[in-house]
């Protein structure tokens, strides 16, 4: 397995780092936050808007692509890239996260999972090996293995059995493997009990993958329990593979996890907030399309060096995203992907500096979430 | 009144002719195709994509923007130009077509017209008075006389009484301009009988409009009835003002208006068809969305080169619009709003070399719209 992650500088007051990731599409900085392209596309965006504006890792998603278009179609198109004309590097999931998310409508067995489509309610089953599979027809730079994500809260025996089922999973992915040019990231779980994240962590690091996912976090719990189990989890991981909280994209999230020592996030947040007329600023989220900016001719952000805050007013944007206009959304996609990869961008730059902390405090002090 | 049209070249065997328009933004050449901004945005469309691929002057809608977001916020922004971030001129139309396709929403007066709004139902009323004065607080360019639009069919009596309606409201149009930097131009009606047109040409060219929109067509009567009108309507326009066909914009017909003397024109078809999965190609419409095209690695157009057809294929833009996804819609949008303004530049380079009726004849021995 050729190296794929270097660190090159660490700060002295937490655990964040920075690095560098090397893909068949390209070395990307570390810390990254990878902008969700769940069908094929980031949301409202083109391929250009997304690298214009920083995004160089992308995610998309196994499951949609497996049930639409199909990855046969993909495959057929020269690989997910040439598909959706993106030339940096792809990270799949492996599309055990959708598929448990389904409830009812899916059947976990030792073997693997039964589950009906969200689109058509047709049956279909995924395992270990097809979600490999699927992926090398793709052809992502990293896929991941398929595994159980367990939901919050869970109990410390479901919790336990799906560890290891999870264990014996990432075995059968990494036999599963074909492609030598597609790195396989095993998946740390084991809820929010500390015992079984070491478990998991230990098992998955006897069988050596070249980066480590951690799951099952950002699915309800509180945030301080989240930053607990990645304070006794990311140390258990060696320290020469990246490593990726899966699902988590809140700017306070963010420098959270960096502290901590997480080197690669993703997230459908900023997008799916954007569309619903929520955007970043230095204070917190705006409700854009609330009545109060109806004659606000001020930019979303007076901070922001956007294409959106440069050239248009919250009286404009609110007025497109009431009136159902599709500018709308892609006016604040275009911020709120631009503020996460800004922010990213700033944590690198001031770990690099080694001022990291206090970019970090002095960013937490005004931004409010709610 | 300055002096805003100039004809530059006319065609030998057609009515056909190249000009320009001069507008306090810019001067365009003519014929020209105007992309429909409804609510203050090209659907799906940025500004700067709309300049890049050719657009230079653009319709937009005082009905929508008086109900939403108002035009009071509007005027609050600096004007249309600067709330929507356009930097080409604009023209906007009177309101008059929208609120007569109301139907039972709507009462007709002499004085002018109630009508319900679309979005909430409340009750407003619009007149010439009121529209003039609602468009200069756009600042729109060009602003249109609020006239009435008969639909087809319609009798003759109904035809001419709306005829003298509409010249009376012309007259009170023109007395009720205030703004010295907008243009007003009148409309001509008369459904489809030959001495209502003529009369209410003549009316209105007592009148001395500095240009004339030609309405009532394009309502759904055939299109030889509409070419019939226009070349009996058209000669009697003067020649140094503009003619502009209103509500046209599918590929032959804007051929057919040009070669009977048409100078402008707009259509929301390009970019409604767009968003529905339906493009123009060189031989017709397509429509990708079509499960024939699933596999299909091509351009939409092979003979196009706009940023969709450089990029993207069939098989992608068809899972794109399968999948709901806000690309999809852009990049047809982008591909047929190209096709259009691409056509037009066509024409005048052909009017220019002395070459419209082969061009013509060319482009429309293969182009079929069914």
């Amino acid at each position: 397995m050729a190296i794929l992650f270097r660190e090159l500088e660490r700060d002295k007051e937490t655990m964040a780092r920075r690095g560098e990731l090397k893909t068949p599409h390209g070395v990307v900085e570390t810390p990254i936050f990878m902008p969700v392209g769940t069908q094929a596309t980031v949301k409202a965006m083109t391929p250009e808007e997304v690298w214009d504006m920083g995004g160089r890792l992308i995610l998309s998603n196994t499951y949609h692509l497996y049930l639409r278009p199909g990855h046969g179609i993909i495959a057929g198109a020269g690989g997910l890239h040439r598909f959706m004309n993106w030339k940096g590097p792809i990270l799949t999931d492996s599309g055990g996260f959708q598929v448990f998310s389904l409830g009812p409508l899916r059947k976990i067995e030792e073997e693997g999972v039964w589950f009906r489509s969200h689109i058509d309610g047709s049956e279909h089953y995924l395992s270990p090996e097809k979600a490999v599979s699927i992926q090398e027809a793709l052809g992502s730079d990293i896929a991941m293995a398929f595994d159980e994500c367990t939901p919050y809260p869970c109990t410390y025996d479901y919790a336990r059995e799906s560890v290891g089922r999870t264990t014996r999973w990432a075995e059968r992915s990494k036999r599963a493997r074909q492609r030598e040019d597609q790195a396989l990231f095993g998946i740390i779980q084991g809820s929010v009990f500390r015992d079984l994240r070491e478990r998991s962590c230990s098992e998955l690091v006897d069988l050596d993958f070249p980066g480590y996912g951690i799951g099952g976090l950002s699915v309800g719990e509180p945030k301080d329990l989240m930053y607990e189990v990645l304070e006794y989890t990311v140390p258990l991981i060696p320290a020469d593979r990246p490593r990726y909280l899966m699902g988590v994209g809140s700017p306070d999230c963010l420098l959270e996890g960096v502290a901590r020592g997480v080197d690669m996030f993703d997230c459908v947040l900023p997008t799916r907030i954007a569309r619903n007329g929520t955007v970043f600023t230095r204070d917190g989220r705006l409700v854009v399309r609330n009545a109060e900016y109806a004659r606000d001719y001020g930019p979303l952000d007076a901070d922001c060096g956007c294409y959106t805050c440069r050239n248009y007013t919250r009286a404009y944007i609110r007025h497109l995203i009431k009136a159902d206009e599709i500018l709308g959304v892609r006016l604040t996609t275009i911020h709120n992907l631009y503020f996460v990869l800004n922010l990213m961008h700033n944590i690198r730059v001031a770990i690099g500096e080694g001022r990291f902390s206090a970019y970090k405090k002095e960013f937490l002090s005004r931004f409010r979430m709610n």
